[in-house]
């Protein structure tokens, strides 16, 4: 099953694909879409360059489900307002591809690719690397893309093992959700 | 000529279709897109909603332009960050669309529609009747669009206008424009 990661923004936009093997994840591709050769001003040619290139990617990969990043409000009010388009633009290239997407904050993704919630972008960049065994460290915005596929590969199959689970490991487990030690 | 008018939003997004025929104006259609049979929490479910809608507009009243309300960020951040993704969306369905896609302030519209930048809503509803001669008075959200398409058509003709015309009034319009008596 191959999953497309998004890490949104109204300048670049990181994506990765990742393919789940049984137990193992596999790379497929990862890059970026830049708007930065159009003016500022100019947002609605910005958010064309982001969503043709994120329905391309679909295209081309053809994943099953989408995992986007959750972006956060900003100190700056207008860079919320700039961000939220950029993210709008290109959940709609997902959602009119009929993709399922889900959504993940950075927290969730560094827990899950680095182990805890407060790992640097450098450290997401060496972990994304060696759980996906690359040649060589992912650029920041694909790294981030790349893990929020894994946060999604990693949440799949926890939900799928649930299911399978017993009645006593299904209330272990929604003990360890509500933040319990169990 | 037919302009396509968008007052975006997460919740209601107001859309009106208006046509040039030589200097008068004609309503074509307006409406709304409502996404709230969706949860709250369905943000991605929610901007299908909105992009199918704007695409099945544009598809069914095939305007050879649009214009979209600029917003602005409000005391909520999460709320500017909500409505900057609903605003994306709406602009992919255009730019996707290939339409050209002009931006006007809800102070601009109300300049153009009612002659001072401060109407309230019912004066935007009441002048968008008069100017469209509708039988009745459009809801604000389709009135909001409507008068962002009539705020571009008069952006449109002023320009025209404005190539057709003498050295002397190229001066006097640049003159109006930075705001000087002539």
């Amino acid at each position: 099953m191959r999953i497309l990661g998004i890490d949104p923004g109204l300048r670049t936009t990181g994506f990765g694909v990742i393919e789940i093997e049984g137990s193992a994840l596999r790379y497929v591709a990862s890059g970026t879409i830049k708007t930065d050769a159009l003016p500022n001003g100019d947002l609605p040619g910005r958010l064309k360059i982001l969503f043709d290139g994120v329905c391309e990617v679909v295209q081309r990969y053809q994943p099953a489900s989408a995992a986007v990043e959750i972006v956060f409000v900003n100190v700056n009010p207008q860079s919320t307002l700039l961000l939220g388009q950029a993210r709008g633009a290109a959940l709609a290239a997902l959602v009119s591809s009929d993709l399922a997407v889900s959504e993940y904050t950075a927290v969730q993704m560094k827990k899950a690719v680095a182990g805890h919630g407060s790992a640097r972008k450098e450290q997401v960049q060496q972990m994304v690397q060696r759980l996906l065994a690359l040649p060589g460290e992912p650029g920041k915005d694909a790294a981030d893309a790349l893990g929020i596929a894994i946060t999604h590969a990693h949440a799949g199959t926890s939900l799928a093992l649930l299911e399978a689970a017993s009645p006593l490991e299904r209330r272990a487990h929604a003990a360890y959700k509500r933040g319990r030690a169990y």
